[in-house]
């Protein structure tokens, strides 16, 4: 039996959160659509966040509105506080995925909490979404580096990952937020947080911006975390600011892992021509490498 | 004490021979003078092999005229054949490259050789060049794929790897050429090689074409290979090879293994100011990741 590892699906939000180009709802609802076509079946789909500080995610009330029900997908959104928790319980979230902060400088900007005041936000917030019996997991971003403060202390993560636990936070995800990381470091970060948080199920989420993108969610893979977040076209960097890159593209990692012999469950063939349309709605190249260079023929060998 | 891992160089044959551009001798020099600078010690500086079929490289003597002896740098050459040796030779090569086919079709366009004819040519070459007094290397190329024939049998390599070994070479690369293999069939082909020809020292080169460069690096180094073919702002891909990119950049796994403690000996920074300067003189971007995104700063923790 292939060993079973779940994309989530993160382009809708964090791949067009960042994303020069204004999408309107439908085609955001399209791109979604597209998604589930190619097998996805968990997505971050929106945010409640302040939409002066997130213009392009202002209508996930309205996204959460149009998707299709009676499809199996479980639609999620992001939220850092109270507000947040409640608009996204009225939008009919499948579940609410929490942002804590590793570091000071990148807390402050991104959200305006430091990551202690990350981890007291969200043992606020949590019983709201519990006891609306809504599955919460949380996201520590910066997990591995800060473009301000530069190298974060592992102890910081295990810190957040011990209180998310005990907030009640079912999945764990370790964000590579700059895409900094190394498969050294992401080993050792899951085997701090499986010592602080042994009951959090873990899930990592990896940007490209450095090339080790999937080198990381291999050394993930083969550490046992069966969850990782992905962006179909790789989306979420700005091309006007070279520096910035998007997720691993949902392709490329579905590619390596099938050709591994793992099941994704998703449709190669499907994420490639998602990517190729995104590209004529968004107006501009994708990154992902499969787009570019196609599949090859998929080895089918259990890892 | 940091493990040592080398990067050969391959920008200037591997590189060069797949760009649009054309370079000049005097422009291939002040490349690999840039290269020597960023501490570059090994470098494939040209190849001797059919000037109708590989124009960019039919100046390769007078590149290797022209290299600066003062420096400690191995020059290496590329050869297919007799005929290339001996050229190879006379321009005073440090150490010659020979390259095995592990498959049919890409073997008969790229070279007019099947893989057992290549392993016979490799025997019939290698006493000229060890009665010369040079190391012989030599690279399996299509290791893990064929763009035309699709997979490659494992069982192919494993005999060309025995064969290489009784012809008397002391380093071999398994060549990912096409950019389609993953972490797993790496650590596979490894063994496997390891089993047939215990006694060559092993070199990895991939290509990124399908994303998972980075993640086949870190799995060859972590089974043990100490040596890695990396260009520098990845600039290559292969004739022969449709919608192949390049290889692996050389920045980009300086920064990984670097910033996971190994050592490398290559000053990233200058590594970044070639690739910026190569975009000048090739006039288009290169692709690797940190010519874009810059270093962060070094995790500076033995692995």
């Amino acid at each position: 039996m292939a060993r079973r590892i779940d994309i989530v699906e993160v382009g809708p939000r964090d791949g067009l959160q960042n994303d020069p180009a204004d999408l309107t709802v439908s085609q955001k609802l399209e791109f979604i659509s597209r998604l589930e076509e190619a097998g996805v079946r968990r997505m971050e789909s929106g945010s409640f966040v302040n939409p002066k500080a997130v213009p392009k995610m202002a209508d996930s009330a309205a996204v959460f509105a149009g998707v299709d029900r009676s499809k199996a997908t479980r639609h999620i959104a992001l939220a850092l506080n109270e507000k947040g928790v409640r608009r996204a319980i009225d939008a009919g979230a499948d579940e609410i995925n929490f942002v804590l902060v590793a570091s000071e400088t990148f807390g402050r900007r991104n959200q305006g909490m430091s990551p202690q005041e990350s981890a007291d936000m969200l043992a606020q917030c949590a019983p709201l979404i519990l006891e609306a019996g809504i599955p919460l997991s949380a996201t520590i971003s910066v997990a591995f580096g800060d473009p301000f403060d530069g190298d974060v202390d592992i102890a910081v993560v295990g810190n957040l990952a011990a209180q998310a636990q005990r907030a009640g936070v079912n999945e764990l995800a370790l964000g590579d937020t700059i895409g900094v990381a190394t498969p050294w470091e992401v080993r050792a970060a899951i085997e701090r947080v499986r010592m602080e948080a042994p009951d959090v199920y873990l899930r990592m989420h990896f940007h490209d911006t450095r090339g080790a993108g999937l080198a990381n969610v291999a050394a993930a893979v083969e550490a046992g975390v069966d969850v990782i977040d992905a962006s179909c076209g790789g989306i979420g960097g700005c091309p006007f600011a070279p520096a910035a890159t998007g997720n691993v593209a949902t392709e490329d990692v579905v590619y390596m892992l099938e050709r591994a012999g793992f099941e994704t469950g998703l449709d190669l063939g499907k994420l490639i021509e998602t990517a190729h349309w995104l590209e004529t709605v968004l107006q501009h190249p994708v990154s992902s490498s499969l787009s570019r260079a196609g599949a090859f023929p998929t080895k089918k060998v259990p890892a």
